[in-house]
């Protein structure tokens, strides 16, 4: 497998930002996490951070053959119907881009069902859906590097064609399971403390998903990335895993959205540690298990307003205080140029 | 005074709305808090709201004879060299502006010191800065009125001008001591609870901070909204206060900031109550007082991301929210229509 090389954000320019910020004609500290977010995003870029105006939504979309054991309240058939919606515009994530003027694009990383070609739909199909993992590997090791590999490949051509910021979406039925599997085995965690609700369990759904998947993690014990993913799926998470690892690479922050993109996250971060400096973690969702992936994590995300769609739509919330947080770099004045009348 | 009337929020709609969310195509009540949002802008518009694609934050800016106690760690011509900041557009509220796309414009309530015109200036001067609070009214009666009338005139001619919605800043070096007198009085709360280190005190500062509030209020026993004003100040709290019942008689929702112009939201609330549904809280500042004072309206902000700073920066963050929660309503195809191919 190849995967491009991730350089670790070079911290050490971090106190001249501060510095810079300190002197803005403003209190000291007084915008607070934006501050912060201005700063990591001035170390990305190792100098001055872009306006962000051009930013990518990925909702990278795959099936579960774990569905098949009922591991979600919806059927999987869901996901398709779903990338129909994404591509007609009429997807909570297409509204919520065009509210943040954010461009969208689907990813099929491993949808059930062959897809007619549209000019927003990226064809990545790795295979039509991941295997049974109560039963069986969901992967071959095989189809987890080509997973990663064209994952990176994606967020690269996104670099390429002048994108300066990714945010990740997904959409595939029964992934909160696949998550809670992959966050068992990589925080580490408990796996009762991993498994929630999904889309909208019942407490005798709930339980059958927790015993679904109890039966998952008792057939391996997994627990270094690549056999993680082999074992737990899925396509679409795999696929972030890679585009994560692909836009660190190529020094742009990437938007990460709710539990499953975080479950992805993880994965990414086990394998090359250096990724987590370009993720910006966007908010707490209400699915139980991402507060406490979060804090595995050690990361403090930007938002809390109980959501727990997907899709991307909550690291789009993020995207104008990334936005924001830049302009106070860029545009604001210094203090000193304020009180000397240099305006 | 003659102050615009305001409609109470007609809520029942909500079960209409709320049912036209539930029909969406996602999980029930996944986008948590932007689908309360959604249902509360939907109510305001009395139907479908619009995309609030134009928006405008209004600066008051207004100084405070407190100011001469040493009740703030800045002196007062900060207040002034701030506005040619804004104007300059080189103030932090000006870059967030630009990164959620907002217009600006400052309002000069009573800025002590005469300010040359500007095409984004609005004059607005009721007198050059309150009075000292500490030892006399800040305002007369006359100048309370003048200010809400004024306010709420500029809000009147802002929807006019077919803003969609309003965003509230203010800048007016002293003002947190206005806002909590204000609190203390129509909260009510206990005042050392209303007080905070504003721009940036010290310890020392703070002691001498609540020494000068303890004077000011021993001076008057006031507890109406329009007494209370005049006791306490300030012009530009005051004038948002009548900028929020102009929107409201507008039906075009408010963005309410951090501590101040909650504050002013306060006042207009006590005068007004039916204007509180046109509020939208945007955060929780790092002000302390806010969170109680947000308590004592029974109300939850979108954030907390340690803002204090002012100027409209939280109010402009929460922008992208209003319009996602919008667009929720007007662009997301129904699961029905998805699951039945009608796209």
């Amino acid at each position: 497998m190849t995967l491009p090389a991730v350089s670790p954000v070079d911290l050490s320019g971090a106190e001249a930002l501060r510095a810079q910020l300190d002197a803005k004609a403003k209190p000291l500290g007084a915008l607070g996490r934006i501050e912060d977010l201005a700063v990591r995003l001035g170390l990305i870029a190792g100098g001055s951070p872009p306006s962000f105006d051009r930013a990518l939504l990925l909702v990278f979309a795959g099936d579960h053959g774990m569905n098949a054991e009922g591991v979600s309240a919806y059927p999987s058939a869901v996901t398709q119907a779903m990338v129909a919606t994404f591509l007609a515009g009429k997807a909570s994530a297409n509204a919520f881009a065009r509210a943040v003027g954010a461009e969208l694009r689907v990813v099929d990383a491993g949808v059930d069902a062959e897809l007619p070609s549209h000019s927003v739909l990226i064809d990545a199909k790795v295979r039509r859906g991941s295997r049974n993992a109560a039963v069986e590997p969901a992967l071959t090791q095989a189809e987890v590097e080509s997973a990663l590999e064209r994952g990176a490949g994606i967020a690269l051509q996104a670099a390429e064609e002048g994108f300066e910021i990714l945010a990740l979406g997904e959409m595939g039925i029964g992934n909160t399971a696949s998550a809670a599997l992959l966050m068992h085995r990589l925080a580490p965690a408990p796996l009762a403390g991993c498994i929630g609700r999904g889309a909208g369990h019942d407490e005798a759904g709930l339980a059958r998903k927790i015993a679904i998947l109890e039966r998952a993690a008792a057939r391996s014990a997994a627990t270094e990335p690549l056999e993680v993913l082999a074992e737990f799926g899925g396509l679409e998470i795999a696929m972030m895993a890679g585009a994560i690892i692909g836009a660190a690479s190529a020094k742009i922050p990437v938007l990460v959205d709710g539990f499953i993109v975080s479950a992805a996250a993880l994965v990414a971060i086990r394998l090359v540690p250096a990724a987590k400096d370009y993720c910006v973690f966007c908010h707490r969702s209400a699915e139980q298990g991402h507060g406490r992936l979060l804090a595995a994590l050690e990361v403090e995300p930007l938002l809390a307003l109980d959501l727990r769609l997907g899709e991307g739509t909550g690291a789009l919330l993020a995207l104008p205080m990334v936005r924001a947080a830049s302009r106070l770099l860029s545009d604001v004045a210094s203090l000193d140029d304020v009180l000397n009348g240099r305006l």
